[in-house]
């Protein structure tokens, strides 16, 4: 019996869950076994492999409203073969035992890497199988693609609250400062989506990227600036905001205080430096993992092609074609603009890592620009109804049975 | 001519403005001409008024679904009169000035002392003026009322927002720790909603509450247990949360580090705590303002009690009833229960503050009894839509004109 394995690969996103609905939906109308790794690459590795085919469709689509990874996810990476022949052989012969024919790995830049060592450990043990990459990061610093998926829904949450609580700072806005501390270990891009908070009205949030050095003076004249003609101010902080040497802000301030350890990020970080030399005491939200489980406030756009990207993925790999990553373009149309699905070659995103570019990031370093604005501003369109019972979202843990082993 | 006024005070919630909406629309429709102070009492002491006329009832519709104070908040309190007699007469001639025959203070338990003040005030300048206080707190903190209205939202986007967490947790549960920092500085109502995020086949997350000095031996057990057992442990900790010697933690930290300055809170405390004494790396996010703004994930419940509060202390007020406030009652029904609202002298709430009560806490310290969670999840129920528009919520800042001088 062949088979399609499916696996989910490095932190999730609110989406993740509806490409794995894209994928096992799509595999079952095309009559194709499905089973996917429990906790990744590291499952495959131990050999623990799910049956997807088990659950009926309704547990399938509710699988697509999950928040997370459901079958388990690992940071695991495939090393080379050269520093791991046995690990190689290991898994070739797991896959050989399942009968696996396709491989789907649904992640970032990282596990794009590992999907081309996979194809090459196809090569290598003359396994007949098909590797397609499913891209997935909340920081969307793939390459090759115009967006991954998890990033639009992540910058809607983070643009949508940081609106509810501009009408909050604005209430008793007397010198106030508010922080936002977003994900974003080395890109801006989650950052950037801060940009579309504000009112027509009003200041835009300062924006503090890691594409661009921490200037102390610029930023507080900005905060001086905007105090003065609104009476507040918002900041958006990349959590790998860096100063001019290229250290993270953050752990300078940990290095300082503790010694090596990790303390507080770069909110806290920030709302020292502004009490310290502005003399204003800033408030800090920190949104963590709330911001890519944050189901409630998905952006269609995001779920569609979250599902688009599973599904393409399944048809090119059961149609023979490998190496390939499922990318997303995007088209201008009478009325804006749309995307497609599209391959590009798994070397073109592995391992590389995509900034903001500098057209996107405004001369003050403090904002962005109108173009990116207007790249920005569709991803967000549209919302997707989460049911709710009892008050909160209705929700259960999917548990999918091993798969039994085969000969 | 004579006037309602209307004032918001202390911070702002998600429903505040839905309070206002039902004052406005109520005195409306009684043909009582009603004004607002710009920026609470702050605003008031200066004669700064705003007419609450002008607007067209799309814009009052309007005003109800959006967060902060719409017209402004302060936290400013009245002295009693020895202290500042020049500062009540001042008031009594802005109340006399513009006709106030009604006025209405929507704040906390600090507010209602003020309300008692301003009743006081009334009677030593023989105003003929009806003084009725109007509930709203994100703390819950308040006594003689079920609930305050702007709790239940809060609660909701909390134990919504770690149910989603949870799914991530559990996508990666290699001795994960998360940490849920909520307001409540003095009080634990907010932590304790962390209660209902867990689903039944889960171990529900730890509560830190300011109610239960902390006992990191007792905590530390616990996180070891749960990692053992599902190999993840979710607390929520209170950003009042005391040592044994009734100092904040968060306080205790910042005394450490940096004399006397804020730095970080709770949860950057504890997840400091738990690397140095557990080896466990914890995220930490903060949800800070974003739990009183988040107006896109609404309890039912509290927007249609603080629509009613307001509706119901526009009419005792006009009909002449003062020194009372806009309780909250739950009473059962045949499926379940329902609130209505009853008026309670100002004095049995203001300055009052109303903690966890015993019989909600468990024996551990580290959760809440089956009676708290009885008691928290009807306030949780049904959703209110928001609308949106090229994916960021439909919100626009009102103006209000300032009020006319009269003679």
């Amino acid at each position: 019996m062949s088979r399609l394995l499916y696996l989910q690969s490095g932190g999730p996103t609110a989406v993740l869950n509806t490409s794995a609905q894209g994928v096992i939906e799509t595999a079952r109308a095309m009559g194709v076994p499905v089973c996917a790794a429990a906790d990744g690459l590291f499952g495959l590795l131990g050999g623990r492999l799910l049956d997807c085919d088990a659950p009926s469709a309704a547990d399938i689509a509710q699988l697509g409203r999950l928040p997370g990874a459901a079958f388990g996810s690992s940071r695991d990476i495939l090393p080379p073969y050269d520093e791991a022949p046995q690990l190689w052989q290991q898994l070739a012969e797991v896959l050989q035992r399942h009968g696996i024919r396709q491989l789907l790995l649904n992640g970032g830049n990282g596990s794009m890497e590992t999907a081309l060592l996979l194809q090459q450990l196809a090569e290598r043990f003359s396994l007949p199988l098909s590797v397609v990459g499913i891209p997935k990061t909340i920081d969307n610093d793939l390459e090759a693609t115009d967006f991954s998926p998890g990033f639009p829904s992540a910058a809607k949450y983070l643009a949508s609250s940081l609106r509810e609580v501009l009408f909050d700072m604005r209430s008793m806005a007397q010198g106030r400062v508010f922080i936002l501390e977003t994900m974003g270990r080395h890109v801006g891009w989650l950052a950037a989506a801060g940009c579309l908070a504000a009112l027509p009205d009003e200041a835009p949030p300062l924006l503090l990227l890691p594409e661009v050095a921490y200037d102390e003076a610029r930023l507080f004249a900005a905060v001086r600036r905007q105090i003065a003609a609104q009476g507040y101010c918002a900041i958006v902080v990349s959590e790998g905001l860096r100063s001019a040497d290229g250290r993270f802000v953050a752990q300078m301030h940990a290095d300082k205080v503790y010694g090596h350890e990790q303390l507080g990020g770069a909110g806290n970080w920030l709302a020292q430096r502004i009490q310290h030399g502005l003399r204003l005491h800033a408030h800090v939200a920190v949104a963590d993992c709330l911001q890519r489980a944050a189901r409630h406030l998905l952006s269609a756009v995001d779920a569609r092609l979250a599902y688009e990207v599973g599904r393409k993925a399944v048809a090119w790999a059961v149609a023979g074609q490998s190496g390939v990553m499922a990318a997303i373009e995007r088209f201008a149309t009478a009325d804006g603009c749309d995307w497609r699905v599209v391959p590009q070659p798994l070397a073109a995103v592995a391992n590389l890592e995509r900034a903001l570019p500098a057209a996107f990031i405004a001369a003050d370093g403090l904002d962005v620009t109108a173009a990116c604005r207007a790249w920005l501003q569709p991803l967000l369109a549209g919302e997707v109804a989460l049911p709710f019972a009892d008050g909160l979202p209705a929700m259960r843990r999917l548990h999918f049975p091993p798969l039994a082993a085969t000969a």
